[in-house]
Formats: C-alpha cells, sequence, structure tokens
C-alpha cells in the first residue's frame, strides 16, 4: 500500500487551509526572521570567525532545512516566487559551500572541520537527513534538483565513509533521521542504493558498535541498547526514537522485512496504548526528552515536544501503509487536532517546543521545580519545533488517502476540505471532499475514477455508525460520480484514562469529536482543579470571541475562597458555569492556568 | 511564662507510655547497634586513620550527641543502668579526646586538624550544640556533670575564637544549632556568657558577613540572607531554619527583645498557614530539604524531613512560653501525632528521613524522579533523623505544661496520661492526667496544690466544646483536689486545603481527632486516587489487627478495571468499604501505596 502524497491534494476552504494560509502568510516568514534574527540563515555564508556574534551550532543546519521542505510544501500548493526565492538563495549557498568531496555541514567546516564524523552526537547525519528530506520535497514541489543533486552527492560521501570505507569515529547516529530521509530519496530518485544505506544504518544499530554510548545518557537514549528488530518498547528521546521507527515502518514496508515489521508493531502498540497522552503527545520527561515507562503521564511536567508528536504522525501514517488498521489514522487525526496543534500560536507566529496538559497556578513563579513554559515563544535556542511545525501543516494532506493497487481500494484515512487527483495502477482518482470537519462530522466525499473500492475510516471517537465496518473502515464500492456521505456525529464525551495513568485518576477529559477540550482561568476563575463538571447535566455550545471558536458549557460547582490552610470541607459549592475550549488554543490570551482532566461529579 | 521540664513527668500507661517503653526497649538500643556498625561510636576513639574504614563525616558528633540526649530523657524517666553506662563510655571518650584548648571535634582532629573553623558548613558549631544539648539533659537526668563540664569548657573556647579574638574563617554557622543549644546551657547553669553568646550569633546572621555564602547553596538555604529580626517569611533549609527560629524565640522570651517576637509571630504565622502539610511536615522540596513557597506543598515529592517535624515543635514550644494562645500546642499536636510519628516504624526499628503524604503506584520502580523511599530504614547515610526521633520520643512529654507566675496560671498544653510534679513561685503543683488520648478525647485531670488557675487547652479540631474559651483555652479556678473532666468528642472530618494548594484540590483528606488518616493499598486495593468516599455516609470503627491500631470505615465507590488507556467513563463503580488508618502507621506491611488527600464525592 502507498499513501498518496501531499502535492496530489488540493485544500478547499475550511479549517486546515484557514490554518495552512496561517502557515504560508506568517508562520513561514516569521520562523525565517528569527532563524535571521539568530545567525541560523547568516550561517550559510560559512563566514562565521572566533569573535563574531551567533556561533553556529552543529544542529543549525538541520533547523534551516525543515525551514526550505516547508517552502517546498507550501509553493506546491500555490506558486510564491517571493519565497521559493529565499529558499533558491539558501540552496544556493549550499551548493556552493559544500565540500568537493560532497559533505555538507557549516559546524564541522567553518568551526571543527578536524572533527567531522568523529562524535556520533554532533548531528552531522541528523543534519544531512533533514537536507535530504527538503531536497526531495522541493525538488517534487517545484522540479528544481539542484539540492537533491547535492544531497545526493553528499550521500555517495556518507556511503563511502560509513560503508565502503568505515572510517567514521562512529557507525550509527546519535539522532536517528538520515534513515527516514534516504528511504525518501530512494523513492524520489529510484536509486536502490538509498535504500541498502538506510538499511545499513537500521541493521548496526544497537549492536554495540564503537562509540555507541560516547553520549552521557544510556544506550536506549537513543534506542542503541538492543538491535531494533529486537526492540519492543519505544525507549529513550521520543523525537529520535520515533524518527528512527518511522523509518522501520518504511524499510517494513519496502522489503517485507518480518522482523521489522514485528518491532514496529510492538512498539507502535506500546506507544498508543501505554505511553501517550490523550493529545497525542509523546516523551513525558524533560530528562532526556524521553519515553519514561508504562503509563508514566504526568500532567504538569508533561514534555511532550512539538517534534515528537509530529514524529509519531509520521510512524502512524508509515504503519497505515503496512497494515490495514484505522488505529493509524486515528493516532494521526489525535495528533493533528491535539498535541500538534497546540504546539503553534493562533496567529502563527509562536511556537510551544513543550505542550503540557496542565498548567498549575502560578506555574511560571515556582521555584525549585522544572515546569515548561506557560506562553509560546517565536524562536528557541533549539529551535527544531517551530520549522517542524511549518512543515507539518504545509504537508497536513500527506498521507490523507492510501491506495492498495491490489485491492483496488482507495482508503480514506482523513476528512480535510479538499480536491485530490493521483494515479492508481487501476486508472487515474479523483475524490472531493465537502465537510466542515473538526467543526462539525458530516462529510460528503464524491468520487470520480474508475470502479473501485472505497474504505471510509470511522474514526474511533465515533459510536453512532452503525453500518458494517471492518478494521475501522466502512467499505463501498463506488464509480465515477458517486457520492458518500457520512454524519459522525459529534457529542462532549468525557473520556478517563487508565486505572494506571496515577495522575489522572479520579478525573475525566471532555472531548468533542478529535478535539481535547480544556479548562483556563482566563474562562472559569483560579483553582480549575477545585471545579467539579456535572457531567450528565444538559451542556450547550458557546462561541468565544477572542479566540473565534467553539467552546462546550457545561453547569459546574466550585468553593468559595477561605483563607485557612486546613479546614473542615464544606458542602456549600457555588453553582456556575464552565467553559471548555479546544486544548490545541491554549495559552493564547497570556498566562492562564490550564486543565485538560477535570474532576467530574 | 515557662514550660515544665520533660523530668517532671511520669508518664503512665497510655499512648506515649507504649511508645516510650519501645523507644528504650526497641529504638534506642537499634540506633546505637547501626551507629556502631556504621562506625560513628568507633569515631570516639580518634584513632581512624587513611585507608580504614567508616571514614569519619564531620556531622557524626551530632548522631552520638543525640543518642546521648536521648538517653538522659530515657533513664530520667526510668533508671537503666546498661543504657547509661554506654552513655558514660562515650562521655569518658569525650573528656578524654577533648583538645586542651576545649575545642572538639572529631572529623577535625583526626582527619583535617588544620582546617578547624574554617568553612562555614563543617557544622563544628552543629556538632557543639548537639554536645551540649547532652551536656545539658544528661545532666539534668543524672546529675552527671561531666560532658556538662566538657562543654562549658568548649563554649568558652568557641566564645575565644568567635568573639574575644574574631579568627575563625567565618562568624555564624552555616547550620544552626549551637543558638538554641547555649540557651539551654545558660538556663542550666544561669551563666549569662551563653545567653549572650547565643545572641552573638543570632546577631551576627545576615549581616552579609565573611564566608556567609561560601557554601553551593544561596544564602537564604541557611537563613542569612537578611538579618534574622528582618525575616518574615520561612526560607532554606527547615530544619536548619526551625532550629534558628526556635533560639530567636528562646531570646525573645528570656530578653524581650521586640524585633525577635516580631519576626518569629510573623514565621511562625508564615508556617503554620502558608507552608506546612496537614501533618505538621515542613520542607516539602528535596533540593536544599527546604522551604521553598506559599502552598507549596506537593504530596508524593513531599520532603518533609522527619527533623524538620521536630523542629517545628520545638519552635512552637518556645512561642508557648512567649504568647498564651493554643495555635502553638495545636501544631505541636500536629506534629506529635502524624509528620513526627510516622518516622518511626511501629516496632520502633526503623526510620523515615521523608514523610511523603502519597506514594503512588510502582513508586520504588519509577525511573526519571525523584521519590521518598517507601519502606522506613535502620539507618541513613546522613542519619540526623533516627536519635532525634529517639530523644523526641523520651522527651514527649515536654512543654506538656505552661507556668504563668504572674497570673498564677498553669496552662495544660497536651493530652497524655501522667502524674507531673513541679514547683512553680506559687507553690508546688500536682496535676494527674488519666486519658486514653489520642483514642478518644475523654480528659480527666486531677489537680493537686494551692489554689490556682488552670487554662486547659481545646483542641482546633475539636468543635464540641461548649464552654467559654480565650484565645483557645477554657479557663478554671482550681484548688487542691479538684477535677476536671472533659470529652472532646473525636469523630471522622473530611478536611480540605486551602485553594492554592494544587496538589489537594478536588481532594480532602480524613482526620480523626488530631491524627490525620490515610488509606493504603494494602487494605483497599490499588489506585488508591480512583476511590471516592461518600463523605456523608454512616461510618464505623474497626481494628487493624496487623497493625493492633482503630481504623475508620466508609462506604466507598471504585472504577472496575478496563484495558485501554483512554476510554469513555463509565458511571458504573463498584460499591466497596474503604478503610482508613492512621498516617503515622502508613509503611509498616511492605511496600504500599498510600493516600492522604483523598476524592470525596
Amino acid at each position: 500500500m502507498k499513501n498518496v502524497k501531499f502535492n496530489s491534494v488540493k485544500l478547499k476552504n475550511g479549517f486546515w487551509h484557514d490554518r495552512c494560509e496561517l502557515n504560508r502568510t506568517s508562520s513561514i516568514y516569521n520562523v525565517y526572521k528569527r532563524f535571521d534574527d539568530t545567525g541560523r540563515i547568516r550561517a550559510f555564508n560559512f563566514d562565521w570567525k572566533e569573535g563574531m556574534p551567533d556561533k553556529p551550532h552543529f544542529f543549525w543546519d538541520s533547523d534551516v532545512a525543515k525551514w526550505i521542505e516547508s517552502v517546498a510544501y507550501i509553493v506546491s500548493d500555490k506558486r510564491d516566487e517571493a519565497l521559493e526565492a529565499l529558499a533558491d538563495a539558501l540552496i544556493d549557498k549550499i551548493e556552493k559551500h559544500q565540500d568537493e568531496c560532497g559533505y555538507f555541514n557549516i559546524f564541522h567546516t567553518v568551526i571543527e572541520p578536524q572533527n567531522r564524523f568523529s562524535n556520533r552526537d554532533h548531528h552531522e547525519l541528523y543534519c544531512a537527513g533533514h537536507l535530504m528530506e527538503a531536497a526531495v520535497a522541493y525538488y517534487e514541489a517545484t522540479g528544481k534538483r539542484k539540492l537533491l543533486d547535492c544531497m545526493e552527492k553528499y550521500g555517495d560521501y556518507i556511503k563511502k565513509v560509513f560503508v565502503d570505507e568505515d572510517s567514521a569515529g562512529f557507525v550509527t547516529p546519535g539522532h536517528e533521521e538520515i534513515e527516514l530521509a534516504l528511504v525518501k530519496m530512494y523513492e524520489c530518485t529510484g536509486d536502490k542504493k538509498w535504500l541498502e544505506l538506510s538499511k545499513f544504518f537500521l541493521d548496526k544499530r544497537g549492536e554495540n558498535l564503537k562509540n555507541e554510548s560516547a553520549n552521557p545518557w544510556k544506550p536506549d537514549y537513543s534506542q542503541s541498547h538492543i538491535p531494533v528488530r529486537e526492540q519492543r518498547t519505544a525507549e529513550g528521546h521520543a523525537v529520535r526514537a520515533c524518527y528512527l521507527y518511522t523509518a522501520m515502518a518504511d524499510i517494513a514496508r519496502l522489503t517485507g522485512d518480518e522482523g521489522m515489521i514485528e518491532a514496529c508493531d510492538a512498539i507502535f502498540d506500546n506507544i498508543v496504548n501505554k505511553r501517550m497522552y490523550i493529545t497525542g503527545g509523546i516523551g513525558s520527561a524533560a530528562a532526556g526528552e524521553a519515553f519514561t515507562q508504562d503509563y508514566d503521564l504526568p500532567n504538569i511536567t508533561a514534555y511532550t515536544e512539538s517534534c515528537a508528536a509530529i514524529a509519531l504522525a509520521f510512524f502512524a501514517r508509515r504503519l497505515q501503509e503496512v497494515h490495514v488498521n484505522s488505529v493509524y489514522a486515528d493516532v494521526v487525526e489525535r495528533v493533528m487536532y491535539n498535541g500538534f496543534l497546540s504546539s503553534v500560536s493562533l496567529d502563527g507566529k509562536a511556537f510551544f517546543y513543550e505542550n503540557p496538559l496542565e498548567i498549575p497556578p502560578r506555574a511560571s513563579k515556582l521555584k525549585d521545580a522544572r515546569y515548561p513554559i506557560t506562553e509560546r515563544l517565536e524562536v528557541f535556542g533549539c529551535s527544531c519545533c517551530p520549522p517542524n511545525v511549518t512543515r507539518f501543516t504545509a504537508s497536513i494532506a500527506e498521507a490523507m488517502y492510501t491506495v492498495d493497487d491490489k485491492t483496488n481500494t482507495v482508503y480514506v484515512q482523513q476528512y480535510i476540505a479538499s480536491d485530490s487527483r493521483f494515479d492508481t495502477e487501476n486508472g487515474p482518482c479523483r475524490i472531493v471532499q465537502d465537510t466542515e470537519y473538526p467543526n462539525n462530522g458530516s462529510v460528503k466525499i464524491t468520487y470520480y475514477g474508475e470502479k473501485r473500492t472505497l474504505a471510509v475510516r470511522i474514526p474511533a471517537w465515533c459510536d453512532s455508525y452503525r453500518g458494517e465496518k471492518k478494521n475501522g473502515y466502512a467499505y463501498f464500492e463506488v464509480e465515477s460520480g458517486d457520492i458518500l456521505e457520512f454524519c459522525f456525529a459529534m457529542r462532549p464525551v468525557f473520556v478517563e484514562a487508565n486505572m494506571n495513568v496515577n495522575d489522572d485518576l479520579g478525573r475525566c477529559a471532555l472531548t468533542y469529536g478529535p478535539i481535547v477540550m480544556c479548562l483556563e482561568a482566563v474562562d472559569n476563575g483560579s483553582y480549575l482543579r477545585d471545579i467539579r463538571i456535572k457531567a450528565d447535566s444538559q451542556y450547550s455550545f458557546g462561541k468565544n470571541e477572542r479566540l473565534g471558536l467553539p467552546t462546550v458549557r457545561f453547569a459546574a460547582t466550585r468553593r468559595n475562597i477561605r483563607p485557612s490552610l486546613y479546614m473542615p470541607r464544606t458542602a456549600e459549592r457555588e453553582e456556575f458555569t464552565a467553559e471548555f475550549i479546544p486544548y490545541f488554543a491554549f495559552a493564547n490570551r497570556g498566562e492562564s492556568e490550564m486543565l485538560v482532566f477535570v474532576n467530574v461529579d
């Protein structure tokens, strides 16, 4: 099976179209400006000298690479000469400063040329991977192959150093990324050597090779504790982990490698059934930006890096090409509308690196504890997230459909107002979606093309669908002009977490369709944990004017404030109407307490 | 006003008599054995050499000093030649190895004699203070003044170095203790120079003197950020802080120093109204073993060092000599039955250094987080708590009564079955208490002596007392043979914390009289936070056979276990009877989840 690529989908007016427009007109420029301010753009001049400000960091190449990749997706949807010019200028510099041998890395050319490929955690292969992803996307979006040529040249050099000569100071990179990028380069160019090189890095990982534990972390920090095919749980740095698992799923699909499939299945099951927040966020610990252990999902200190949520969506999108099961698209949806979308402000300019599920009172003033920041920033010292957000937004339609030529089936994975045209072995296919999803669950799907099967995902949260389904999909034989109409009825549903999630015990999260809701103090007053929602009472919908978003209102009670530190409980509680907003919109009106898992009567 | 000393009170059969017996027959020997095993006793031979095991630590003198002080209180109550012989042997060694000049410290004689009084955080004055406290107690208990002579000699040397010559490497000690000990030495010997020396150390603190910030902590870690009379909030290391405040309250009482009184009052108010756990535990952060900020009272990570709870009781006991207000004795009571008593196992052999208010599931297996240990240990590397527990237990009757000669009033502060005889300016006084407190609230007080006023504390938790009271006391004119009978009716009361205590929001603690109760998984199954107590239902009393303690039972509900990570809430809940045990008895039946603040319907 194969996912339909981003460039086959044209968004129509609606939820994601609006967000992509904001991304195109605001976020992409804002990220560029911040990268310019911080020296990341200037670094591509390769003229930094000791004593100058903004010393290039060894991961800066990747930040800008993701920005170029974002531009590719944006201009693919809608030509934008100004943006393309900015990207072209960067690409020209990459070509100009690439070493004769093919090597490219700003830090290890301008600052430490003597230490190339000597430190596993200097992110050279990680940066290479992001440049390769950018190269493939830019070529596919614009037809320009300058960057792709550079990166194929770099790929050849990497193969020479790591495979042919085995002359690097390590064997597998500390931060995975190149593995999935090489698969993209293989699928773009058709050159099998890139697939082989990706497989090489995967096969070697965890074999206790030279310098494999050179960093201060334990080997599982970079998933190097055991060979990848033996891994069964998600361990270590969550972004590294899911970039690795994404490549593993790619290899599983392309080679049918049973060991790889088994590992991917076990790890995915471990993540989504034991180590994932209700928002789709993953990696609960700041220490190591890492997975910790089953059911360890604290809300206040949730690390849940934006990049990790995105990486989980990548992994899930790849697995939907391996197995027919709606669980993968359900996870992508969970990430899209929650743990990913929370990472960008409603004006598109500022970002969260971490996405906590609770902001306690006075969070920014608490001493002696490490809490996530409570308001979004425009750039970070380690600014991997903002350009990851821009590229994920611009390619939101990626993997919306999956084609299975053998059974002549197209799987409809996501609901986005759009018009898509793509080829299959059984002829061209056009699918038009008209929907206001996720504001409501009505979806109209119009099909054009040869007779085939459409398999439509019934969202996991939807309990009202009465038709037949298999592996989470409803199957329909369609011919050109056929229209399928669905109403995935949305209503507020209180959700509880597994008993082993101690931090959620005794409380529930409100969901509305795919959207996780939250309380903010700006709407409900302070002391959110004190509020008790009358879950079985009549609810109503509101609209938050400042956010421009729909809200859900429930009757609730709260205590009156009394001054003592400890006092006998009083049954008297004030009645009021609690207002829930979508979680993704939290922290858009200044610092405010926030709570996802609330007390429910 | 003046508290009546421990040696005027004879315990009768009852709650504290049992605990003191356990202390005398088990704890005191067990602590000695562990101190012997770990080299702490042998260190008093002053023969440790490089390469030998058990290198003396610079705070070891204080551990053994507190052990000697414990012996003093124990033998004062009941002569015990074997114990006294162990203490005498140690005291002989102290005399033998004390320097000609008066100096005494094992570490700075055996290991670093060249660095005496050069490092503010090497605890020399802290150790000196504990030896002085032991000397006073041992003299008062046994009439033997060898140790007191040694310590007066040491005191003279300290005065010479710190005051007369000002030749030490610092001015005030990093760990307070000597200040309160010098007051004890003054009150025992009547020699004013000890009062002056105490005042000297208090007056200089916070004046930004030499090496005052030599440790890696900020100055408030050791209460050196501002002069003591300007301090208004409890800051830094909680044990250091409360030892300091205790001395400040002593000086306030003895000199009428208004600035000192004002500071003590503000700090006490800050602690008990904003920074104290419901158990009387203080110092919520492991980092710095410290106070953090108002209302920051997390349950799972509560540090609440046993020594800190004890130190708070010391501070409160001193303030009840300054002001007529039952709030001080209420705090002592809160500590006695909860945050202090939890620190020792029911068999008297093992101790908690930290006393958390919640043990989550699988606490001992959680990675990447710092949790208190879940079972008591017999000795610690830093083993200040065990001998502090033995001395506090053996002197539990200290400050049970306070005499105000001016108004010819005796304040009854604590309820302990006992027979006390002490002198006042208005003649001798004998008070007999017959009570099963805290198992029930009936107290019979029989008075013998001249006509005077008895002021009886009405416990803060008691809401059934209908008589007149003033500052928390009921006043009675009594003559010899008069009997006062009270029934402070105890019933289960659910208590809520101030809204600003985020970790307790939406939950309540069950109290029974002065005792805080808790749930343990061993009685109630796992997932304690999921349990909802029907607070308004009929309750019953039980007895836990394994603990030999009364319990309180409430109707409750809990969820059935379902495997998903997230699932729609179900209203179906299993009915069962929840069993609360006293908090102080938690963790006496192996590792178990534990919860104080529970969900209440």
